[in-house]
């Protein structure tokens, strides 16, 4: 089982207008509702690759219990710790444009933090093959609640795939998970200054950056141009065709994919074979959390994975 | 007992942010969530008047859960029809003006439409002392929904207040309820014609058109220049000093206090003069469904009603 933490779960809702002008009065054409949040995505990627997926987190109010049940329905498993601020929403307006609203959501207290650890612990005990940790904190929270998760997964000896940004992923990467995914944004808040190198070596320099700070292993997403990895002390580079749509689902589905890979026991370039198409093939579903398998297996044929 | 149907609730959310650029993504900085929707407006002031409303209408998903719950606990009973499709959700975004996007809610089925009628006869049945119409209709349900209750309210000597527009309220008025109060542009959907008449004569003008609409007696609001009324055969002016704020709390909250001074048998110029002082007291408050107790006592003081 891969245990996949999403501490700040969403509910995603869409709605389609005719054009977004501020001040006025406007009817909904069209709306969708979904559970979101990066972890929720990756653990529909998982299950969608027919992987178990426990899901741990926040949830509170009408929209956590939505959260829930939805995921529920879905057959996720869950193992989710009440809070007393309500989940949050995202908004996205389209019109010929997105304009999106961001809710903060809830605030946990140290109680719904230890709680969450506890759950944490009895999950990892009763046997995970991979502890998956994705997204942002929600406010409460330590800024190392990665790091301390990282920390009691390594004590069962097992592995853990970090996938968040900013003062997270700074505090995370120290506690030496087993493999960072940041994509070259997110590397960015690790070693600013090894970023400016010129375009073509920014990949291997976020690389070094993340091995530097204290991960295991590290795959890093430069968007179409394709991925950069440091795998068991060995480079690579996986270059495919470029592909324009979605990339926040894309992104999410490759840490799915990765963990999937993994967990599998195949080799590298195996790995990053698959995980590049898995994401290739989530470009194109315009909501996270799923993937085209059709072009995904396209994409694979494409794929060169090169020892750098 | 005042039965006080809301067939289309909402939960309404208020985002502040910064300043609404369509396009790019902002950061709610914060947020409020309050279930609403017309009647749900009149039954909270209603409750704050000390009268016992009971709320019939639909309610779907995770969020007729949530306006369910919320007025439970603020004490408010209610008989809802439970429905597919989600409650409706309005978001309004503050920044220094005020931006709306409106859901247009669930579509009721033909059963549901019957589970709500056979609840509003039992309702009736029981005891009421007056029912109130409020709001808008879901789709689905048909265009002479309110001629319907108001038929099986009359044929139990039950008196409606109606207090909708639009193609609804000319449905609705024909089925001749004891009151109807729309404001002058709701009026207008009645017979335009009518209100072309210059500026000072609108009101009485409307009236005229209610009460040839079906209406048995008719309450006008003129916004802040007050109220037109005929009642009984007589006609009322009501005037007092002009409040600027929020003049949709203040319709719901005049329909309320105009539903207490009738159940309690006040002659009509003490209901009026009441009504318009509890209208009054819910300009000043932000949100509808609550009125400020001192400036409606201030304003009653100040507000003339004068036979017209």
């Amino acid at each position: 089982m891969i245990v996949v933490v999403c501490l700040n779960p969403a509910v995603d809702v869409t709605y389609e207008i005719d054009s977004l002008v501020p001040g006025s009065s406007h009817r909904v054409t069209a709306q969708h509702e979904r559970a979101g949040g990066k972890g929720v995505n990756v653990a529909r990627v998982l299950h969608q690759l027919g992987r178990r997926a426990m899901l741990l987190g926040f949830v509170g109010g009408h929209r956590g219990a939505a959260v829930s049940a939805e995921l529920e329905a879905a057959g996720l498993p869950a193992r989710w710790t009440p809070v007393s601020g309500p989940t949050r929403q995202t908004v996205t307006v389209v019109d010929s444009d997105a304009t999106v609203l961001l809710e903060p959501g809830p605030v946990a207290s140290a109680e719904n933090w230890a709680a969450l650890v506890a759950g944490f612990e009895q999950t990892v005990a009763e046997g995970a093959d991979l502890v998956v940790l994705a997204g942002s904190l929600p406010a409460g929270v330590p800024t190392d609640a990665y790091a301390q998760l990282i920390a009691l997964a390594a004590a069962r000896s097992t592995r853990t795939l970090l996938d968040t940004a900013g003062p997270a992923l700074r505090a995370a990467v120290r506690a030496g998970p087993f493999l960072a995914k940041p994509n070259l944004v997110e590397a960015a808040a690790l070693v600013p200054a090894a970023l400016v190198p010129a375009a073509g070596t920014r990949g291997s320099a976020a690389v070094d950056a993340v091995l530097a700070a204290g991960a295991r292993n590290a795959v890093v997403s430069e968007g179409a141009a394709g991925l950069v990895a440091a795998l068991d002390g060995q480079r690579y580079r996986v270059r495919g065709p470029a592909l324009f749509g979605n990339p926040t689902g894309a992104g999410d589905a490759l840490t799915a994919a990765l963990a999937a890979g993994i967990t599998a026991g195949l080799p590298w370039p195996a790995v990053l074979r698959n995980a590049a198409a898995v994401a290739a093939g989530a470009v194109s579903v315009p909501y996270a959390g799923e993937f085209d398998p059709a072009i995904a297996e396209e994409f694979r044929a494409l794929v060169t994975v090169e020892e750098d």
